[in-house]
């Protein structure tokens, strides 16, 4: 098969790289995609840094089986600490969201007082902090873990007053600080959209890994030479989890405004 | 080795299982125990049932390996939906918390009016409710899934302003309904019961899985004449977890007010 015809990969823990898949799927109207949630063993944020390896090693050589010419990690906290060994793993193009993240912050910041908000072992691995000083060392960066956001998310709680109260304890830490960007570090967060916006105020410019990820992949495919240059009549997206509950169908149909969403079971 | 000097296997999906263990260790100083969380795959309340039984069978094999004499399923999903197939699985008694919990309440409730909150998983195997029709089939059951409670707990959010919100939305729905019992149907929620209770009133009892449980394992190892009938001057607990963050010994040891857990890890 002609490269350019492959499938894109991307895998996530669980639904949050669904936000990520609608900006690839919106930027990338010719390519077919393939979507992996790790639904059996979500969430990874709160988990140490060996066994989101392990897991990402799983989800990546099940893709690789696929047959796609570029991965996505669509999940900050596999980003955050296992996009080096996933590289060694696998020879194809892999691309996380850290970096893609990183580089808009930075370009969009004025002041280059940059917060980051993530899941409690992204925040630890320090990945934003390291891809920030890699692009200009006079960059200074703020991290607070949000380790609930995600439960929030799953729960479909993202506009009521326990969404609202918590979101206030997170960004408590930000308040004093003249931060003009704010990295959502965690691809469930833009679900949060709204109340975060509120909490932090007009003033700060949020970064959503989901557009600045796609643009990078954008870079990588045109330097590569293997996006797919021929209209793509019939896009297909097809969607794999490792847990044989139907909540993924439902959510990722509501997510994406497609009510016939039919993941397919694997064990990993 | 006498069967009665071997030891008694706990496990649960990841800390929610210590107050039972703690119950235990309380009724039983001549026992000793190991004890395995599987941290990794944390948590199963919202995960499918094929899925809890997948983890429950190795976690149980993994249990057995260890030559113990009896089994205690700590965790209300696992054994809502997993005991019947564990029991086929390993020839040792075991021993899950719905059944306990569901005869304690029958026993305490006048009204015969029983509420049951629990994770999703839980309250829709309708394992409570099957339990307590077993006893008698008067027995009316209001069951409420409530999975922030989980994560409110893991996170040490058990008595500011998020959880008492949530629980007052969770707890809503018994507003209306004369219930004078409530089953705590999962094993974290002991750590939220000063808020469960402020909420739902003083002329509800609750009812934990530790207590409850414990009695059961009682009547069981006198009936099958395997309890330890010698001092024990050192009793030994050993922990086990599949993930590799040091988060459970710091937890567990705050819980069991024992600063000395240091667990093993075990890839399942």
């Amino acid at each position: 098969m002609n490269i350019m015809n492959k499938n894109i990969g991307v895998f996530d823990s669980g639904i949050g790289g669904l936000t990520v898949l609608k900006s690839l799927i919106g930027h990338f109207p010719n390519e077919n995609f393939i979507y992996l949630g790790d639904t059996a063993r979500v969430p990874y944020g709160n988990k140490g840094a060996n066994t989101v390896i392990r897991y990402a090693i799983e989800s990546t050589e099940f893709l690789k089986k696929q047959d796609i010419k570029l991965l996505v990690v669509a999940c900050n906290t596999a980003s955050s600490v296992a996009l080096e060994t996933l590289k060694k793993t696998v020879q194809i193009p892999i691309i996380g969201v850290v970096e893609p993240s990183a580089k808009e912050a930075y370009a969009v910041s004025k002041t280059k007082m940059i917060g980051v908000i993530g899941t409690r072992r992204t925040i630890s691995s320090a990945a934003y902090t390291q891809a920030l000083k890699r692009i200009s060392s006079d960059v200074k960066v703020y991290g607070t873990a949000c380790p609930l956001f995600v439960h929030l998310v799953e729960e479909g709680w993202t506009d009521n007053e326990v969404a609202s109260k918590t979101t206030k304890i997170y960004l408590d830490s930000f308040k004093n600080i003249e931060i003009d960007v704010l990295i959502l570090g965690c691809t469930h967060y833009p679900l949060l959209l709204d109340i975060i916006k509120k909490e932090i105020g007009s003033k700060v410019t949020l970064i959503e890994s989901g557009e600045a990820t796609a643009k990078e992949v954008m870079l990588i495919m045109n330097e590569l030479h293997i996006a797919n240059k021929n209209a793509n009549k019939a896009q297909s997206i097809r969607y794999y989890v490792t847990d044989d509950s139907d909540g993924f169908d439902r959510i990722a149909g509501t997510f994406l405004k497609n009510k016939y969403i039919k993941s397919t079971f694997v064990e990993l």
